[in-house]
């Protein structure tokens, strides 16, 4: 009942992961606690710090669980009773989020965008200056609509006023460029099955110092930040870290590194471009304005009198291939297509726009 | 920096994964959503009710975290404000699911026991017959002591009271006799990693029809008994489920199926009393009473004057093989030898216990 057949992945993700790392996942196990896995999750903490640029003095490892897990890692640990967020909502993520925000009690004012269209800082920032506010909270990169959110100027307003900023980087960490340095974010979170090209189950976290200063007794003891700083740094035991996840990570890490963060997002970009082209050859446009594109992850709107789900029933059974389907109020109104990690290629553009093609005729 | 040796895992867990269920990991990557995985997942959801012998109408799958993230996601949906529950605590993980409770809003009253000995069911009748209670939690198989709790005892007499029995079945299941239907469980949950023999990362849990019908509202998100039913059952996105966890679970049920449970059980408690006798030859025992004691996970008193941290040291360094060190009051006092999954087996007990006499002399 395994599959046999090969599958493009070129849906929101998981993308494509490399032979190396799939590779990696059959080195042989280790525990949780043996040295050799210590030592690589040692190193896990440095090269995640470098993906994030994230400010000398920030923890940063990776949540035992999915893309979720590492969002809700970092609300359980600066959300609760008595906090006031403020939370962007302009796709299926950012509502997630703010949702999120709610179930751990902090009180959360959302700032409602249309899907498809980068969020305007200034109605964030009139949200943050009604006050109070401790804690802005914005998807970078909107995974649902295809849309980059402008945290750089949201995260001003909230250092102004004495507010955390938290990014969900899900669908931006190693494809498109993300510095929380530069950017004065104080806590993000992300996935390894998107941009650094890994398989699911680990989630990316950095908390900087400033966050973790302000952290707040957190509810859930699997998302306790003490705890998992206590396995993590001091190597006290918590949870039984799975492995092979863990040298698939790695591995993904290290070709991260050996392309360069920066050759990565170029490439990124670059195929993002070349699909662009590639789709109005097609006749086909984007959902989001051109300035507010992500290079992950396109919304692909569906023309008029066509069924969308044959569509992507037929890549998927004729050309082993997988694009997404919207979400939410985009839910027949768009396909999504990654191009992300090591599946964006140039080649996969081919692929998939051909298979499109076909689809249609 | 990947790991190029192999290591015999003879500690509490993660158990050795077999040749097949190492190579399942390198199965062409599907998403969460595509048609193969789901297929697997059904499966896996009816594989995991024959392991945990579930009544008719039970919810089992399993959640995308490690056993510890199973514990709070049966917790999670069951505990909560205005819940009072007896909790039993004669080791590391009972005092682990007590504190969840808590975390989650119970009230919670503590039955403590000797580390070492199972609970007396009569303490804990007590406590739910003093009441309130509408829930009782207590640990099948105690991997900080080697101690089988007797859980058909208590649910009795909390199903006698209208409470439920939640049970920790993560060092049980897969190796220890376990029925939840005969036993009157209401709620369990596990882990990939130990008796079932695939890697960590995946937490298999079981709700039963009266536990489905008392749940709370979930605070988690990522825990939400709803959201992941959703997903489970409903197909519905909720998270990106680990495709490569998903084979190498589904392979390690799989080989639980060809050498059946009952096998399987058999194979174990063989296996423990080859490891007791030959621990007898070198004149160590075992921390709890003989009718106590777990197939699955043996503490291993050690003797006077003995440098435990060194024989592991040693075990590890010159033999390639990794045990277990004691936790909280049981440090420095006990080895953990767990044989279990595909670890269980004669030629591993002849290895463990020559190398104990090798590390002795």
């Amino acid at each position: 009942m395994l599959p046999t057949t090969d599958r493009l992945l070129l849906g929101p993700g998981p993308s494509p992961v490399s032979k190396r790392v799939l590779a990696s996942l059959t080195t042989p196990m280790r525990s949780h606690l043996d040295p050799d896995l210590l030592a690589m999750m040692d190193d896990m903490r440095e090269r995640l710090a470098r993906a994030f640029h994230a400010p000398e003095g920030s923890l940063c490892f990776a949540v035992s669980g999915t893309g979720s897990s590492g969002m809700e890692a970092v609300v359980a640990n600066l959300a609760g009773p008595g906090k006031h967020a403020v939370a962007v909502v302009n796709g299926y993520f950012g509502d997630r989020l703010a949702s999120m925000l709610s179930r751990y009690g902090a009180t959360v004012t959302r700032v409602d965008g249309e899907w498809g269209k980068a969020i305007d800082p200034a109605a964030v920032g009139r949200a943050i200056e009604a006050g109070p506010c401790d804690l802005v909270a914005v998807v970078h990169a909107e995974t649902s609509t295809g849309v980059r959110n402008p945290i750089e100027a949201i995260s001003r307003t909230a250092r102004a006023n004495d507010a955390l900023t938290i990014v969900d980087a899900v669908t931006s960490l190693g494809a498109m460029p993300l510095d929380l340095t530069a950017a004065g974010i104080d806590a993000a979170y992300s996935c390894s099955q998107k941009g650094l090209g890994a398989p699911s189950g680990l989630a990316p976290v950095a908390f900087t110092p400033r966050a973790i200063e302000r952290r707040v007794p957190c509810r859930s003891f699997y998302f306790d930040l003490g705890l998992l700083e206590d396995y993590w740094v001091r190597r006290k035991y918590h949870h039984t870290i799975s492995a092979p996840l863990i040298y698939a990570l790695h591995t993904a890490l290290t070709e991260v590194e050996e392309e360069g963060l920066k050759s990565r997002w170029h490439r990124h970009e670059a195929v993002h471009h070349g699909l662009v082209e590639a789709l109005e050859r097609l006749s086909l446009s984007l959902l989001p304005p051109d300035a507010d594109r992500l290079w992950s992850l396109n919304a692909v709107r569906v023309p008029d009198g066509t069924d969308e789900a044959a569509v992507r029933k037929h890549l998927l059974q004729r050309h082993n291939i997988e694009i997404g389907a919207g979400l939410g109020p985009l839910a027949g109104k768009i396909w999504r297509i990654g191009l992300m990690g090591s599946g964006a290629t140039i080649e996969n553009v081919v692929r998939v726009t051909q298979a499109l093609g076909d689809a249609r005729t």
